[in-house]
């Protein structure tokens, strides 16, 4: 067996997400199906996470082990011609067999798009979430800094992710430390960029919907129903309902995964 | 009655093209059925011309008869809450009674854009042609323009489009001048933008499929299969069959419609 590793590209727009499901129409069972076609091999591929309905990637990896004797382009190529114009296998390399696209993965980047004018170009509609509206913009760059640094998320996770929720409550109610809600943002910055306001943050990981649970208390800022300096306290809190609103996945972009030796920015 | 003008954006990936057609699935159709939603009116949107299946717009300009005295403003945004994002109303304005965007216009650009790189990025796939395969593209952009000036484009018509076709040759074969295939390009210019390759023509009108034949013939001179120099000849021999391959929709966009007092460049 060889160890592929791939770097994919995709519009989440039309798919279930990341992750395999009963009923299908998830981007991992696309390339399995594909590869199915190509090798006859019936493989799971790994994918680096999860990434929700709607999400794109720009640069996911996964790795997936094969038995084919094809060069790894050509494993590329393949998987190009079958698949949809919306999944791109953008790399295809053999890895050493004990690579592990989610487990070796030290850190990540997400990118939240919004788009700032009256009228979201309808070429862009799938890729950012519009938001015509008054925002304080200054105001959420300067709350953006305040989730760097190493905290437990349980406040940003996702609401439905309750017995993660419940795990982490219970810790802290018996006094021991958090045990999986945590995790080290590196950086998060928020910036105008033409028509769309971009909050790139990179961190050791993230929780299921802690990026647009970000995006969204950002929001919540920008239209001055919360300040930054609520953050601490709102992370402190370990509560789901101390956030805001969750911020749609359309907007949402899964940008790069790390592994070593790559090293985290520092601020 | 009030004249409404509109310039209108689409993504025209999903739609049937431009014009009404029995079956609807036209952006025409679906402006018609959002006026009719708003005011109740059964009226006809006149664009500045057609765009087949899966062109794009960026700028397409449409006048619309109407008896409500909503302001433009209001309009242009009752129709774009009720508009799918695909189709986007970019401007709404009170026109003159007389102005008529099909017989008022002047001059148009069209856009084709083709993605050079080997592997096509997943958010571009309904807006360009992938091309990755060698091309000589400086030939290309010499050859674009030959195209510039005033000429019978009966050789770059839709082959579909018989009766103009039949009828501009048998005014030739008469002896007549050409009646209505006669076009002015006043400019036409290939270059290269980071991955894509991009030509832009800018003319008085055009025929049917013409600046999707003007693309493939471009190909051809880009593969080695044509001259530049032929571009004469092919002109004069007012024969579909003396031109290329049409490229594909997906790669094409109107980019602007030009109305008096618009002055057409001149090379």
């Amino acid at each position: 067996m060889r160890n592929f590793r791939l770097t994919l590209a995709y519009d989440g727009s039309g798919y279930r997400g990341w992750q395999a499901q009963p009923g299908g129409g998830t981007i991992q069972q696309r390339i399995a199906a594909a590869i199915q076609e190509i090798s006859g091999e019936s493989a799971i591929v790994h994918g680096s996470g999860r990434t929700d309905a709607g999400v794109h990637a720009l640069a996911q990896v996964a790795h997936v082990q094969l038995a084919t004797e094809m060069p790894a382009e050509n494993l590329q190529k393949a998987l190009n011609a079958r698949l949809p114009a919306e999944i791109r296998v953008l790399a295809a390399a053999i890895a050493p067999p004990e690579f592990h696209a989610r487990q070796d993965a030290v850190g990540k980047t997400y990118r939240f798009r919004w788009h700032r004018a009256a009228v979201c170009p309808p070429f862009l509609h799938r890729y950012v979430h519009h938001y015509p509206y008054p925002l304080d913009e200054a105001a959420m760059a300067a709350a953006a800094s305040q989730f760097v640094g190493r905290h437990d998320f349980t406040s940003l996770a996702a609401a439905g992710d309750r017995r993660a929720a419940a795990a982490a409550a219970a810790r802290a109610a018996a006094g021991q430390p958090p045990l999986d809600a945590t995790r080290e943002v590196f950086r998060c910055v928020l910036a105008r960029q033409d028509e769309e306001l971009v909050l790139e943050v990179t961190g050791s990981g993230f929780l299921r919907h802690m990026v647009r649970n970000i995006a969204g208390f950002l929001i919540e800022v920008g239209r001055g129903r919360r300040r930054g300096e609520d953050i601490p306290r709102m992370l402190a809190a370990r509560d789901r309902r101390q956030a805001g609103p969750t911020a749609p996945a359309r907007g949402l972009w899964l940008v790069a995964v790390y592994y070593p030796p790559w090293q985290p920015p520092r601020p």
